[in-house]
């Protein structure tokens, strides 16, 4: 189904093989191709072939290839495995692969079997063709971005005293999936007054005390796609200094969002909230980039910067999410999800929650 | 902690580049040797040496890193990390790589930035120094699986006519988490009925209905160390086919552990399970390897098979998963967990459940 645009972005008609690592390694290429719903598919591969592609499976996950309507080959062994790649890559001097996923053991045993071919890395054509989302990709999105609202509101009536970040970020997860996300894509940070100041936080024993900053960075799948979505309230009454963090990220929160639509350099997206924050006493808190697209992986291509240079597209998927970060304090960061659109960006994610500083008691 | 064994089992003193890919693709590695809690690390790297390792990092992530101890240089930008890592290779030609999981377009970049060295993949000694597991780990590993064994006690109290497969699956992972459980590693699978007789099935909107198996692979994690545990009950009244099914697979679970100790080669552990299923109506019907080892990967080195030609070394910790899978009726697994022993296998997961079909009403 993707492989008309992958095709029509690569320019040119040669066989790219993309091959999966151990559990947790699949390469998500494998399932943007294959649509497969479900199994492990470790040493397996595809052949994205412009005239119909192929997945070569090992016999336990095979099943699930051919459930999903895949022409499947299937593999006894290693050496059998190779020889069917060989095989079904005769005729072909040239051959695509995913540079940015293929391991470096992987690629030495094809070019020692396959010493006549001449593998091209095409990592940048498959990360550009999946920037931007087909509508039945943006309605998965979509699904994912609602699914992480209702599961995040139902999470929020459990905070209480004394509650370990653990245990929220537990439910939280439970909320998600009751809701009919998948699995999630990664851990949700869950993280309670001072632990907020780490952007990249997991979650402890930390208990909730009143006064806390309460942070939390999750989101649902839906057919694999990822929702990522971050909001920050108060357990108790907000102080003042909370509150002047909340509404200033608030405000870079909606000029990021404003400075979206199409031909857009993505460098002014991430400008436009960060000299907001840059222009107050919280100059310099801003500690990361102010977004990155999803998809079927968490953090898609491409990613805004103060420096970045890609142009956004109609379809895009991006989060926008500045933040501030007072080390020993606490931080603030507002996550929303938005399509790109020709004019305008298309907000998914709930905004209910984010136009105040939540006080939760 | 675990440089010292790493060096011996190489048998010499190079430095050894570990590097982190996007979120969800860090090398198992980098956790092994930094010990770090939080934190994503993408493009980050390690580099391991004999007389102290050293972690190059984001500036995003940097703190998780302090934090756990570790020696710590922050990079800025991608030419930055080079430049930091050319500096810290100063004097060395040869550097060892693990060519396992380090993406070939990475290593490209690293070889065209640094065309002197001698890079040489130890992704083998890694691998091997891993499969032993020292006392810390398996306390970590034995952590795991008793968090799994409560766990999965209190979802099943959860069961109900009408349940989807989904729910069932929410609700294992809430009560993993909820009994002290990190995020797991990988979605567990939850199948009902037919679906069952898929090994890497993981989970739909399939009702519960009477006379079903449940089949739920699923496991804690502790301190990032992965438990691996599958267990299968009837809801209701098994029938005798059930009941069949399940009494050789324990048989043959009860076999395989009996194997186990240092100095066996794994395919005696395989086929000591194996046979018991292949003299059976059964035969052909267990269509997986007997088990592999767990760890901070939940395949982690070895694998157990007919064919395996590894020797069993104590401090091993593998699952024993003899399963029967019959397409369209459905399938029987028990997968415990085992701590390689001088004479015998100490078990670590529960063992109440599986002694006789559990009939769930």
């Amino acid at each position: 189904m993707h492989e008309p645009l992958f095709f029509k972005n690569l320019g040119r008609d040669i066989p790219v093989l993309i091959v999966n690592g151990t559990k947790g390694f699949a390469d998500p290429n494998f399932f943007y191709f294959s649509a497969i719903k479900f199994g492990v598919f470790e040493a397996s591969s595809m052949l994205v072939k412009k005239g119909g592609s192929i997945v070569i499976s090992n016999g336990l996950d095979s099943q699930a290839a051919v459930q999903a309507g895949c022409n499947v080959k299937v593999f006894s062994s290693r050496e059998n495995m190779l020889e069917i790649i060989k095989k079904e890559l005769e005729g072909h001097r040239d051959v695509g692969i995913n540079g940015a996923k293929l391991a470096i053991g992987t690629y030495n045993l094809l070019k020692e079997f396959m010493p006549d071919k001449n593998f091209i890395d095409v990592s940048e054509d498959l990360a550009v063709t999946r920037q931007v989302k087909t509508g039945e990709e943006q309605k998965h999105l979509e699904r994912a971005c609602k699914i992480s609202a209702i599961a995040y509101d139902n999470a929020l009536e459990t905070l209480k005293e004394g509650m370990t970040e653990a245990e929220f970020q537990s439910h939280l997860i439970h909320e998600l999936m009751l809701n009919g996300s998948g699995f999630p894509y990664a851990e949700p940070t869950v993280a309670f007054g001072e632990n907020s100041a780490y952007p990249h936080y997991s979650a402890s024993g930390r208990k909730l005390k009143k006064g806390d900053i309460v942070l939390a960075d999750f989101g649902a799948t839906c057919n694999r796609y990822v929702a990522d979505v971050t909001r920050t309230v108060v357990f108790g009454r907000a102080s003042k200094k909370q509150k002047e963090m909340y509404e200033t990220v608030r405000e870079a929160n909606k000029a990021g969002i404003k400075a979206v639509r199409a031909g857009v350099n993505g460098m002014k997206v991430d400008l436009a909230g960060r000299n907001i924050i840059d222009s107050t006493k919280f100059k310099g808190k801003f500690i990361h980039g102010m977004g990155h697209g999803i998809g079927l992986e968490i953090h898609d291509h491409p990613g805004f910067g103060p420096t970045s240079q890609f142009v956004l597209k109609e379809g895009m998927v991006m989060t926008i999410e500045p933040g501030i970060y007072l080390s020993g304090f606490g931080g603030v960061r507002i996550e929303d999800d938005v399509i790109v659109g020709k004019t305008s960006a298309k907000v998914i994610t709930s905004g209910s929650r984010k136009d105040e500083l939540i006080e939760v008691s």
